[in-house]
């Protein structure tokens, strides 16, 4: 098994003007990478919100789902559901992965644009490999803010198919990210 | 550019007790698949309802985007909900697909279960660069059902990870399969 962790980041995000601010939680978004992440094997998926509100939210989705009615009408959506944690910051999904004694996560993020010095698919893919701990960072709104970008180990190349088009959603854009890593 | 065309079905399909149903159209099964469709190169991608209703939703959600002010605001969500086109039945979809001159698509249809006689990716694949037209069907539920399988040229592997879990959203197994067939 790999030792791949996700993060989903509403904060600090560009809007499309490029402003700083926080995403509210889409419900999809939390359902959507928890199955993809649960696919792959990734460790914990981390829901990244500052806000109190929204952080209810999210636990309150969460539980529907592994404690409530929900996992019992659906036990393989519990068994997805059971990897995600609610953080504040990103800087709380790195001590709780260094928490668990492998050591600080290398921190690679993810943008539809492109960027020089960006690692490719087959290069991370090897890195995973070694059972490293690797934090994989995904922004919603318009992507993460420059601070997060400027803040990590390595940016991880778009995901491009054929033509000069590339808005995914998140959530595609996470799963075939997952595939490109770790499907077989 | 690959001739390959994607359909979602709506109906015929099964429910958790293996029922044939009609599903409920997901608006973000429009958009996120429709965003896919368009970075992979996609010809069209065919919304599949028989129901009055759910014709009527679709295409007031694409028109918001195509011809009203979701365009103007997002130009780029403009382009990828331009491919979307609604049928009745999968065999309008065919029709469709055979009006355009190129001759009756071969039906390639996914599910979650492995099944005997499936083709894998890197076979799709080949067969795709031939320029032949195809049409990739992903059902909404919990599956096509058997008669939409059984009518089938032929039957796509499931996407698997390196666990035995493999319960993706239909947004995000439709991105993945484009991702394995003409991804880049």
């Amino acid at each position: 098994m790999v030792n791949l962790y996700v993060a989903l980041v509403h904060y600090p995000v560009v809007n499309r003007q490029g402003d700083t601010i926080a995403s509210a939680v889409t419900n999809l978004d939390v359902h959507d990478i928890a199955r993809s992440a649960c696919t792959y094997g990734v460790k914990t998926y981390y829901v990244v919100t500052p806000l109190t509100d929204q952080i209810k939210l999210v636990e309150t989705i969460v539980s529907h789902w592994t404690e409530g009615p929900g996992g019992q009408h659906n036990p393989k959506r519990r068994e997805a559901l059971s990897l995600i944690r609610v953080e504040k910051s990103l800087s709380g999904v790195v001590g709780h992965i260094s928490g668990q004694g492998g050591g600080d996560p290398k921190i690679v993020v993810t943008s539809a644009k492109k960027r020089s010095g960006s690692i490719d698919y087959v290069r991370f893919r090897e890195m995973i490999q070694t059972g490293e701990p690797y934090l994989l960072v995904f922004g919603t709104g318009w992507g993460l803010s420059d601070q997060v970008m400027d803040g990590a180990d390595y940016f991880l190349q778009p995901v491009s198919g054929p033509v000069d088009y590339n808005h995914l959603s998140v959530r595609s854009a996470a799963a075939v990210i997952l595939d490109r890593l770790i499907g077989c």
